[in-house]
């Protein structure tokens, strides 16, 4: 099997007002595997999609034109909140990730997976500080607190925003080698948190959300 | 005095060959600070930058009509090896890092600084795996092999990739408050590193550099 046939594809989805380091965490991470896996740039529209503050990405393809993705990353951030109903948005998440090996969402990218039905039975966690932002988009998941990421195979979420690269690295270990995790670690000199049900967030639950 | 006038402008640099998370780390950061700090993206010309894997970025600005910059931002990557010779970019860091407040640099950015001699005569550090290449651009610097990152005032250089969080909340920590530092930190659900001189990845000094 050529390096190409071998290679999976990841495809990292966009919308305005997508939080960056939700999406440029783990891209960091899983850039650094090498050959065996391609990045693709994903948005309703190809073309410039822009954080709330900082510069936009260039999405290369739109739903429409999106090739297989084997991998799915999708992140939160304040345009959540509009994202979750943009039905176009949830309709490409349904057909998408039941193909997929593996959807991840970071933050409250969970959120919207919710919203679309995916974590119908299984447990997931989201952002700590909007957790109940998730936890209203559907009462058919089970609603995980404190975790930094919850692995339930072909779903895992991650709570807010930095812990997408810990769920990323071990979605890589299970992907490819514990070996690789750790070299990519040391490449990017990050010090992994290994342990998902290690949360020093939960503290900060719905500290951020609205009172009423 | 206006929230407008207040503001500090921080110009994000981008070449071909940039590292991700060395730009999209810092920048989550200080796009939390809030509206007295505004993001811009600077490339060498304005338009579509790209890393070695990833979606590309869209720099607003070209060095010609880059507006003022109170900060700026330096990331490294396998680019940086290009960059030491071009003198467009050396002399565009000449030019404005003396009248901005701070420079920063993350991971092999502080390459570029070295070469360009904004660091003639002072403390700096870089990317661990690759520290001998920064250390080759100029023997004017006093270079700190264990450092997270080293604060020389008005030039910031931090180790690899994701040290350059730690760099950036340290400054808002200093141009801001500690007390903003900290809440962005659990906005990001980030365990952030408050010791510059610990530095956990020196055991992998050059260990990514080729021999001879």
């Amino acid at each position: 099997m050529s390096d190409v046939e071998a290679s999976l594809t990841l495809g990292a989805i966009f919308y305005d007002g997508f939080e960056l380091l939700d999406v440029y965490g783990p891209l960091e991470m899983f850039a650094c595997v090498g050959p065996q896996l391609s990045v693709v740039s994903v948005a309703e529209r190809a073309g410039p999609v822009s954080p709330l503050k900082g510069p936009a990405t260039l999405a290369e393809y739109g739903f429409d034109d999106c090739p297989d993705l084997d991998l799915i990353l999708l992140p939160g951030g304040l345009g959540s909140r509009v994202e979750v109903e943009n039905e176009k948005l949830l309709d490409f998440l349904r057909e998408r990730a039941p193909a997929a090996r593996i959807t991840m969402s970071v933050c409250t990218g969970s959120a919207l997976l919710a919203k679309a039905g995916l974590l119908d039975g299984l447990r997931a966690t989201s952002n700590k500080l909007f957790f109940d932002f998730a936890v209203q988009q559907s009462d058919r998941v089970e609603w995980v607190e404190a975790a930094r990421w919850v692995d339930a195979g072909a779903l895992v979420t991650s709570s807010g925003v930095s812990a997408g690269m810990d769920m990323a690295l071990a979605v890589i270990e299970r992907l490819f080698s514990k070996e690789l995790a750790e070299r990519i670690a040391e490449l990017t000199e990050y010090e992994r948190h290994t342990d998902a049900s290690r949360d020093p967030f939960v503290r900060c639950l719905n500290a951020a959300l609205p009172k009423g």
